[in-house]
């Protein structure tokens, strides 16, 4: 089926946990709005499982048996194994995969899709390299040539999404026109979305916050008490307003209050599995990688990555002494500080 | 003893779990400052423990054995059941008693206080009558004429301060120099104090933030998962903000990020017994004032009374609609409106 010349149409570019609960949202929002086009292709990293093929299972059955159990997609997602034929007809990509995978799916698209097309990217981490410090979402503008880039973050536990639970979440843009058209594929009554001119702001924050919750899991693991961990989530996010604002122009204060700052602290530092391997290290003595291959049956902790990728740059400028908080946390990570420096130091 | 004539001292109304526990504190702060005289006297509203009088038990067993249990004081610390007394020659006055006994703590210490005594409020809450909101701190300065009244405010939960756990505060202050010598008797190494030149910003968060204690505790009673109690804090704190700048001129944007702020909110949404009271609500059906009897063994929640008063004030005003949360949340604690509406109408 051709999509119809003048409609949105919209492709989902992942689908594990956090991608397969977006297409829930995508799928029935778009039957709201007649500009888009009704179907929703989601791209799906084929594997079998128990002799059938995922794509197959979630096209028939409505489910992701395997990274979102037991919610019902709605039957206009299509799961699709061809990365270039979920996307060539798309006027909005949303990326929603590991950092680690952009580079290469970038690549394989490139003069492959619309050229009105516009993205926005759910994707947690900053990419670091020998030249420095670089936003996903410039990542995707720069490996894609296209015309804007959003992203979309906030206080937002994919599995309470699912059960649609209330949250909310930021969408960060430069294109208003474009943000509009993303803001509608993503807002309902249980997921509240608010748009703010700050890309920056809002990809720091997704990014950044993982730092902080290795803080709060020491806090936990060295029993520390609320007063402490509410001191480290105070600190953290100042220390990530201060970064942001130190890297990028633009960013606003008020980013920071907004469900991609201080909501997605908040619920990181809360739960989240940085937060609970940070602990562990403390009440066992094992290190972080240890124990993210003991714990995490293969998942892998966004916080250390990061945690070392921000240490890098800060010690490239010069500026560990401007970040305590983030620089304690490094070296109680991966240098053998111990834990209980964690607020001596600061 | 007479003090020496140019020597601070220091005076705490007040003796309950967070009195006691800033007098332990004070007490040893005073040694590491030449400026202060080495008493620190504690007025204690006299009672019998075991047949024998808890100022005898403080000033013997340097505990106070009713409301910091297992917590030693500092020997320079005396316990005195007479307030003007324990008052007479303090240059700095720390009040830290419920906010009911300010009016008539006042009216005893009238024209019985040195000329040149400052003070600083722990109390939380805000006094309102038919001729509106009063802060607490204006009260004590209308009521007892005294040059300037700071407030001390932060994720400040007693016990873990008592047990010299790593927590932060906020002083707000209108007289810098007087700030000076307050924040020299509450710092520590484990009690890191900041100073912002806004006692209505932070003494406006230390009332409002048991409202959205409530509407926190209500989220937890519905079983509505950590993305949507993020929401409610962060919308809490836009609240509480947009109150004190509406209320009061001069009332800062950092000021939210302080301790007093984002930390003590959050501290207060996770432990705290608004919102425990909050949650049995919704998962029992009772009403706040029922478990409030039931549970807290004659504690009073001062969340309920916040809130009707700030209700009464936004009614008054016509302003209810600009302030949703709160609106929503005095509704259900008081209306009758099911819980589940807390989102609804946002």
């Amino acid at each position: 089926m051709q999509p119809a010349a003048n409609k949105e149409k919209v492709a989902i570019i992942g689908s594990g946990n956090w991608g397969s609960t977006a297409s829930k949202i995508i799928g029935r929002n778009v039957h709201n709005f007649d500009e888009f086009d009704k179907e929703v292709k989601m791209w799906v990293f084929e594997e079998m499982i128990n002799g059938q093929k995922l794509t197959d299972i979630i096209n028939t059955k409505h489910e992701n048996v395997k990274y979102l159990p037991n919610i019902k997609l709605p039957p206009n997602v299509k799961a699709c194994p061809d990365l270039v034929e979920t996307c060539r007809d798309a006027t909005v990509l949303v990326f929603v995969l590991p950092h680690q995978f952009i580079r290469e799916v970038c690549k394989d698209l490139l003069g492959k899709i619309r050229p009105d097309a516009k993205a926005v990217s759910l994707v947690k981490g900053v990419d670091v390299s020998e030249s420095g410090l670089t936003l996903i979402s410039d990542l995707i503008k720069q490996h894609l040539n296209i015309r804007s880039v959003s992203v979309l973050m906030g206080a937002n536990i994919a599995n309470e999404i699912a059960e649609e639970l209330f949250s909310e979440s930021t969408i960060g843009f430069t294109d208003a026109d474009d943000a509009a058209v993303i803001k509608k594929i993503f807002n309902t009554p249980y997921f509240r979305v608010s748009c703010v001119n700050d890309v920056a702001g809002v990809e720091i924050c997704g990014a950044l916050k993982n730092i902080v919750a290795l803080g709060a899991g020491f806090v936990d693991g060295l029993r520390y008490g609320d007063n402490c961990k509410a001191a480290i989530i105070r600190l953290g996010l100042l220390e990530m307003k201060k970064f942001a604002q130190m890297f990028y122009s633009g960013v606003r204060d008020e980013t920071f209050l907004e469900s991609c700052g201080v909501a997605d602290l908040i619920t990181t530092c809360s739960g989240g599995r940085n937060r609970k391997v940070a602990e562990a290290m403390v009440t066992t003595g094992e290190s972080l990688s240890a124990l993210e291959a003991r714990m995490l049956g293969g998942q892998k902790l966004q916080g250390t990555l990061t945690a070392k990728e921000v240490h890098m740059i800060l010690e490239q400028k010069n500026l560990t002494q401007e970040f305590p908080l983030f620089t304690t946390i490094y070296k109680i990570a991966f240098e053998g500080l111990p834990a209980s420096h964690l607020v001596r130091d600061l």
